[in-house]
């Protein structure tokens, strides 16, 4: 496909703003209200403007898709979404710190730590991975324990140490080594890298509204293999726009992660060798689906919008 | 009770070194190896100091000996134990950073950013918040989901903005307003800022054990309130010990909190005042586990020495 005829079409894209909107509607009724004493507020407002900022919803609506899919349309996917985006806002707070890829914007508004402080980002970041905790092991998520149980530990999993916090350690070491002594890494090795730091929270998005629906395992593994191939061809995609795309569109710096030595595979695999690899990817995650036929027509279109989208 | 006759003797010592061990050697299997990438390596040498770092573990030891009350000594209490000291551990990394507290020592040894680097420090404690999940989540706390997923709402609520992060976000508004302004919160806003920022996590770690043990509502509601009036007592002994400790008992730097505008007991009730209201917090945690008799002695015995305690 081309970029002229976008595969994704405009009823993709209402689709997606819809499960934007609903679970924008469920985060603006989880999170904490703007009242309260001096810094209970701030917080609040900080948390606020981190999650409610405009962003595209992509792991939202993997999330309420893959519920759909299984036949939950309810509130505990839209719960389950709103997590999900509480969690991947947490990790932007925090990557966005001066101590790490020192951001002053994001989607074109100033980052937590530009518009108020950095110990207001530490503390709005840790409040809002609590935050998503705190809403899948709510009995308003699932009536049965085990599943909610099942959605916080999968999370966490997809989170710390052996997910998305384990990747971003691992692309923190990679630029100080490559600053030092120029030493790069293998393909292997930022394929490993970014199935981590985006992999996993893309992965766990689309399996939370699976196992809410309580889908049969068989289904629950399918989908996960859909959101891997997903969420590589999305982090291919990120590193191609950073190489091609504009500030205006992306509302951030651009041309950055080169420059800073980061691990990309555009790096590895050149911008022609990283399309190749997205559109087989895309193919990969569309296969996964194939025995939904139609009804997981949304889906396949995600995943061919991941790589076409142009921020 | 003076400081010459310690009302918690020699058995509470072991008791309490005790727990420790059983916690650490839990905690020791539950973080992840220092083995793998760079990067990962490092992500987890740096949870793993800020974890395994000496410390009384009271947190745990109230879990523990909450759940032997009633009747539980399995590896569930001691999994509990491990998350509450993780989380316990992660905000203390986040609190030491340069644009919190910014401390170089904690228990005598260089803190995380100090060890390692800012970044270090911000992933390190993230993951650990999120080990903190895992581990209570996991089945291997306990057979039943219902009970795991009450764990982890419960420690969410006790963490997040309406419990440890809220208070640590209104103890540094606090701050600023007192440098900016000379202006001072009431008795009753320092109360409930310690309350949120120290006596949250206190409380859930004891409400742990009672849960994990099966205990019946009524008890884990008297565990609770148990909890807070030693966690209240907790917090106006390390206000006191900022006052009239040493540095070399304390491994850490002194007369900090009130230099630095901080809202503490002391402030607010003087140091004989904070010591009698702390006296009666102990008698009001006591009078809570009176109907268990010499059973609960030990959890009498840990409220008298949060305030006896020299570090």
């Amino acid at each position: 496909m081309t970029e002229a005829e976008p595969a994704s079409g405009p009823g993709f894209a209402a689709a997606l703003a819809d499960a934007a909107a609903r679970t924008e509607r469920m985060l603006q009724a989880l999170l904490p209200p703007t009242t309260g004493d001096r810094g209970e507020a701030e917080l609040a407002a900080a948390m606020r403007h981190a999650v409610l900022n405009g962003g595209k919803r992509l792991r939202a609506f993997l999330a309420l898709e893959a519920a759909a899919l299984f036949g939950h349309t309810g509130a505990g996917a839209e719960r389950a979404a709103a997590a999900v985006e509480c969690l991947h806002a947490y990790s932007l707070v925090h990557d966005d710190m001066p101590c790490m890829d020192d951001d002053d914007l994001r989607r074109g508004k100033p980052t937590v730590h530009r518009a108020w402080n950095e110990a207001a980002a530490v503390l709005a970041g840790d409040a809002l991975q609590t935050l998503a905790f705190a809403i899948l092991a709510h009995p308003d998520t699932h009536p049965d324990g085990e599943v909610r149980a099942r959605l916080a530990l999968r999370l966490a999993e997809a989170a710390g140490h052996a997910g998305m916090v384990g990747g971003q350690a691992l692309d923190l070491a990679a630029e100080t080594a490559a600053e030092a002594t120029g030493s790069t890494l293998s393909a292997a090795q930022v394929k490993r890298l970014q199935a981590l730091k985006t992999g996993a929270l893309i992965e766990f998005a689309a399996e939370a509204g699976a196992i809410v629906a309580g889908a049969a395992e068989a289904d629950v593994a399918r989908i996960r293999a859909y959101a891997r191939a997903l969420g590589e061809a999305f982090q291919i995609a990120d590193d191609l726009l950073d190489v091609t795309g504009t500030e205006a569109e992306l509302g951030k710096r651009v041309g950055k992660d080169a420059g800073a030595g980061k691990a990309t595979f555009v790096d590895i695999l050149g911008v022609e060798g990283a399309r190749a690899r997205a559109a087989a990817l895309i193919a990969e995650a569309a296969a996964e689906l194939a025995p939904y036929g139609a009804r997981a027509a949304r889906l396949v279109e995600a995943a061919r919008f991941v790589v076409e989208r142009r921020s």
